[in-house]
């Protein structure tokens, strides 16, 4: 690559990852992942509102990003494990962080939320 | 609030605000304004490929829920700011990391997707 990466950039491939690992469901399944390797049915469970169809799709291109690894175990019926690659700890390791410090926070933004329905309400 | 916030659990306020500061914009908003104040137009040519209407839209969400702070100057012509506000400091800074991660990451991610890439070519 001869430019320097720039999420910035809508060119830069940078960008492209940045938008699956900041994705409604990509963040969700990665931060999922950092406990340990889960089925696609565990997953579909554990991402409430997911459908199959999208599910899917957010982990082909997690997997695509070297993100996250899918194996298939040669058992009947078929198993399917995904879990992190390195990478992909590191990164989801950032996803959940977001999250977490989102659900510390909740009370003061529910807060901000609520203070800003007041001053809405009073310009009517 | 009596359960515990869970940003899995599609009911919590916690959800909403997370789907706001990793959307593709509200995540470049946020990052773009760690380093200080911008006006609306700065921001939106920084921000390449967002619309005004959806800078609008993703700004008026972070300042709801108390991320950013919106200031008019009652000036000739009117001029608006837009700054974190210490809530938004905080989670700013983690998608600013995220981003930062995957920038300097890009060399592995790519070649992870050409190593994906090669590997479907094979079993067509």
């Amino acid at each position: 690559m001869g430019e320097p990466a720039d999420v910035y950039d809508p060119n830069c491939p940078s960008r492209q990852i940045a938008d699956h690992a900041t994705s409604r469901w990509g963040t969700l399944v990665l931060a999922k992942l950092v406990r340990g390797t889960m089925r696609f049915g565990e997953l579909r469970k554990a991402v409430a509102g997911v459908s199959e169809k999208m599910l899917a799709q957010t982990l082909q291109a997690l997997e695509r990003d070297g993100l996250v690894r899918r194996e298939v175990h040669p058992v009947i019926p078929p198993r399917v494990d995904y879990s992190l690659t390195p990478l992909g700890t590191q990164i989801a390791e950032r996803v959940k962080g977001l999250f977490t410090w989102i659900e510390d926070n909740l009370p003061n933004l529910v807060a901000a939320q609520e203070a800003y329905d007041a001053r809405r309400a009073e310009n009517v």
